[in-house]
């Protein structure tokens, strides 16, 4: 048993979808929630400033002595997880190999598409978790950047958000993917409109794998709360809270309090 | 005379449209852009942040001994365009005051309509400024969100384009505007598909009317080097230069050489 909280870093609001997945799944955690609004997005930044980035968002949340870190970020989980693993004692959880794990096991005709920002795409991380588990499988990645300020303009629903999913998930189709990872934080609350395009495939949302992921280490290590336990929420971004609350409630679907303004 | 280069600085490659109309404009002039592409975008930062940034940017600039700056950043013309003018002893120019005076010189009902950055429409730095020149005038304000990642997915064509610019502009045809403000340094590249969907409307591009006063204000205080003279062009970026040359090339229509990565 161990009270500290979990701590989750992303660059902006993505990460609290998986957020919200984890309270779910285990409500009786505290959790403090780390958004780097200030230099948001990371995806569209080399390689060398994402590292920076994502390691003082990580001294950040270890002086606040969290007992597990999350990457709640498909960039930085691309780039920088191994070096941030190999400089912290505490388990660290990326969103990248929960995502690739649940596909490579739904996949019947092992053939797995991938979608993301730019970054990740490029990055080819999920390509390569994939190909570890099963060198087998085709992997198609396919970076769609207009999916973001989509999401962030709440324009989740209607023609405009089914033809931008089309004119993007076209090249899936051609290559007959079953299964599709939704690749960056933002992308579940599209989840709608991608499976209306892509009728028969089966798509993996990275913020419930990464989920179940914590779990499983919390449990394994015996780091988890007793069940029941009354616990906290606490929100830390480097920019004004204004559009972080107005846009994060829509992730969380519930209201954000208890929220600072940080400098990192 | 004076052959000392015009500085330009934006948060990243959005106001190469105001260097291609300076450039045209005035083909002797050395020119030196700064893209601060590490950092961009600078509409969704807080107001303290854009300041410190865009002194950052200027610094840089008048190191390199530039005789006059060119803010073509909406958002930092609209947040600390006046700090930077008493901060320095050369002249400094802004997009919105240009794009704001020819409006109200195109205007025939007195009802303008502005389109930008939520940053730049929230600062209501155009509407301040179009009631400085005429009060009677009604200026409507109205943030697109989608219009920069369309442009920089290249999608200024077609259908999404054309019911994404009728969704945001059914508000001004409302509001029964005769003259728009493309209050962005993106949008010039959306002025087709915006038109098609105003019809009878006057678009105001704010990169012509800067580069216009650049000339003016160069003129004015003789500093204008000898026309025909071979002239210069150098590109700063603070994050990697691929995607600045490949995204940048289609907003310049012509071929960016001479390019380096630099740290502010």
């Amino acid at each position: 048993m161990n009270d500290n909280p979990i701590g989750i870093f992303d660059s902006g609001v993505g990460g609290l979808t998986v957020l919200k997945e984890i309270a779910e799944l285990l409500p009786a955690e505290n959790i403090l929630y780390l958004g780097d609004t200030a230099r948001v997005p990371y995806g569209i930044r080399s390689p060398e400033t994402v590292i920076r980035y994502s390691f003082e968002c990580t001294e950040f949340l270890l002086r606040k002595n969290i007992k597990l870190l999350v990457v709640a970020c498909n960039t930085v989980s691309a780039i920088s997880l191994q070096k941030i693993r190999e400089a912290v004692s505490i388990p660290v959880i990326g969103v990248i190999d929960p995502g690739a794990a649940a596909a490579v096991n739904v996949t019947k005709n092992k053939r797995i598409g991938i979608i993301g920002t730019e970054a990740t795409i490029k990055s080819s991380s999920y390509v390569k978790a994939v190909k570890a588990l099963n060198r087998e499988i085709e992997v198609y990645g396919l970076a769609c950047p207009l999916f973001v300020p989509l999401v962030e303009e709440g324009w989740t629903e209607g023609t405009i958000a089914r033809l931008i999913a089309e004119k993007y998930l076209k090249d899936m189709t051609d290559k007959e993917t079953d299964t599709i990872v939704l690749g960056c934080t933002h992308y579940p609350l599209l989840k709608g409109v991608i499976q209306e395009v892509m009728r028969d495939v089966r798509l993996v949302d990275s913020a419930i794998e990464t989920a179940k992921a914590v779990k499983d280490a919390l449990w394994e290590k015996r780091m988890n709360r007793e069940a029941g336990a009354a616990s906290e929420r606490k929100f830390y971004v480097t920019d004004s809270t204004e559009k972080f609350v107005s846009v994060g409630e829509r992730f969380l679907q519930q209201e954000i309090k208890n929220i600072e303004k940080i400098a990192l």
